[in-house]
């Protein structure tokens, strides 16, 4: 058996598709973000960063870093063991006080990541409510589908932010069973937002619990940065609010928060939080360090809105279509992965702009995009550079297609 | 439905089984490990651990303290993105070299745990390869086993470091199939250490992939640290070997390292690699400074194994019951998971010394245990002070326990 050779099979598959990624070696330089070092081939250059995730610039706030800096040095590295097992230090205590304050829950369980939180979350309430159902937004984040999957409890999935739908499907299963319906708020490649309210609504009218995904959202939206969920007032309507650490809050890790009963119940049964190391203490700390800030401090959101508003006029000033919502995430259709893929590489190579082409499995096939996230850090000259420069490969890149053609 | 009372219930039954867990809040001093600070009800005290997964106490080494200090003032706190989308920094490039390098193969890939590396590789593997049979140890962690299932591949299941049962298994299965092979060198439990060469004769034979988790191995085991498999000169024989960097390393994060197409291979197609924030870059400056400090260094792997011959003589000399084996980790056997949690209690309120009951489901019912991890750090005073402390604790347990009945 050839394994080597079904390896590369595979690969070449991808290749052939426009599919096969290529990561991007950068280095964000803290104090310049969006700045970054881009390296290839033994060459540096200076990029501007515009698709990162660490949407407010966080991830280089003095408090964030003096924070994981003072941590390291009276506690170390690592944790040196799981949560159960040596692995829980005062840090985790702390900021899992902070995230249940943030979303005005009893409880808040730590992950090591967003991904993992939905996994192990969803897999182990699917697992361990007997005969559970769960109701499955259809744009859900693999992280979700995965968990659901692996639950193996029946899985409904209903129309993307279609409340009757939802219903409709309630509606058809059996009222004794434990029903969960999950879903996001903002969904991270469109940038739409699911009406949560009204998905309240028919969850409590079918006695369904709610697991809402706010990975996108928390640190962003909400006077304390709660999420679309504070924002609109309705944090206590859902039975977990599940969020990262690793985005506007500028660190790493996940978390669910909740209940003290439904957060001691998966911190209690879940494989993936279980049997894994904690997070190091001062990604812990740097995160709170995070949280507290944008609980107190709306500048960085109001800053974030303004260039997002401030985006979406110039793209429109000059021509250039792009998906609207009401987030922060702007996506500009391509439609192609081949072309996505060169365009974003003549925005690198001619004009120092860094934006990953999004194709396929992220988004489907025929929806190939850029996704660009301007944050607070962005200004209008690079915003003007940004715009130019998109102009100037769209063309490139039409005019390449059609001398191949 | 209600929902509250269902996960009290669960709760509930856990305690009564007594293996409802609670976590130390503990707070390790970097300088002066194995010390930490205890707190519990508002109150602190020193305690000394005795059962971290630092095995070498790299956490606090100053090469790695600096390496993470230096990052996250030159590049900030996280990562800002996946891997694909703005994530993939100068520092994990480097890392991974690092990691190819110290296990001898082409490339390595890196995640965010060693549970997701293992649950990614392993159900990417499985789920990917057509019509693939994994055969999978009796003893194999968590994150093995919930990665095999989740790839839905056939799992046939070896007698713990059987070969002769590996053998059969092989040799009933189609020789068309792909087969992997997914064991581990020294399991976390019962100490004990795979016969790495002998399961690659029949792996060989077969036709099978092998897939080795060396997580309780690297940075422990072989002249650089590179496993058990590294000390045994079979590293070129293995698939793939999976480690951590969360343990002797110090640090946090998980691998693979393999041929080139292999690690391609995952990269491009495992979820749970693809759709998550990538490790923030001081975390991976962190585990390379640890790494290579490891690599040249042997002081430490010796002084651990000193440590671990000695507190075995120390515990000989007094008849306290361990189970015997080749590695680092010292089982003291109790057998019932309340006396365990019974003994594990006193230690820490009368002596002070933490260590964590392992009780079902980490381990099977029945062989519930102190799994004690002596390091280079231990000194002899307080080894005095742990074997003293359990003869008083054993002693104290088994008269409540008399009293009781």
């Amino acid at each position: 058996m050839n394994y080597e050779e079904i390896f590369r099979t595979a690969l070449d598959g991808l290749r052939q598709e426009g599919n096969y990624r290529v990561f991007a070696d950068l280095e964000r330089r803290a104090g310049a973000f969006p700045r970054a070092t881009f390296r290839r081939d033994g060459e540096e250059r200076e990029v501007t960063v515009w698709c990162s995730n660490d949407y407010l610039g966080m991830g280089q706030h003095p408090d964030v870093v003096a924070a994981m800096q003072e941590t390291i040095a009276r506690c170390g590295a690592g944790a040196g063991g799981t949560r159960n097992i040596s692995g829980t230090t005062h840090a985790h205590v702390l900021l899992e006080h902070e995230l249940a304050d943030l979303h005005g829950k009893e409880a808040a369980l730590l992950f090591t990541s967003g991904y993992v939180s939905n996994w192990a979350a969803l897999s182990t309430l699917g697992a361990k409510l007997p005969d559970a159902v769960i109701l499955s937004d259809a744009g859900n984040h693999a992280s979700m589908i995965e968990g659901i999957r692996h639950s193996k409890a029946d899985r409904v999935i209903f129309r993307h932010n279609d409340v009757a739908d939802l219903e409709a499907k309630l509606a058809a299963i059996d009222p004794a069973r434990p029903k969960i319906v999950a879903f996001e708020s903002v969904y991270s490649m469109d940038g739409d937002i699911a009406p949560i309210a009204e998905i309240c609504d028919v969850a409590e009218a079918y006695g369904a619990m709610t697991y809402l995904d706010e990975v996108h959202a928390v640190g962003m939206y909400g006077p304390r940065g709660g999420g679309v969920s504070e924002r609109e007032g309705l944090a206590h309507r859902l039975t977990i609010i599940e969020g990262t650490l690793g985005k506007a809050f500028g660190v790493m890790g996940g978390y669910i928060a909740g209940s003290a009963a439904v957060c001691d119940f998966v911190r209690s049964f879940a494989s993936g939080f279980i049997f894994t190391t904690a997070l190091p203490p001062a990604l812990a700390a740097g995160a709170r360090a995070a949280i507290r800030h944008l609980k107190a401090s709306d500048s960085e959101r109001l800053a974030q809105r303004d260039r997002v508003a401030a985006l979406r006029a110039k793209l429109d000033a000059v021509g250039i279509p792009h998906m609207m919502n009401d987030s922060h995430i702007v996506p500009v259709m391509v439609g192609d992965p081949v072309r996505c893929k060169a365009i974003t590489d003549l925005l690198l190579e001619r004009h120092g702009i860094y934006v990953q082409p999004i194709n396929y499995p992220t988004v489907a096939r025929g929806t190939e995009r850029l996704r660009i996230t301007p944050g607070p850090l962005h200004t209008d000259a690079d915003m003007d550079h940004l715009v130019r420069s998109l102009e100037a490969c769209f063309v490139s890149v039409a005019e390449l297609r059609e001398a191949a053609e």
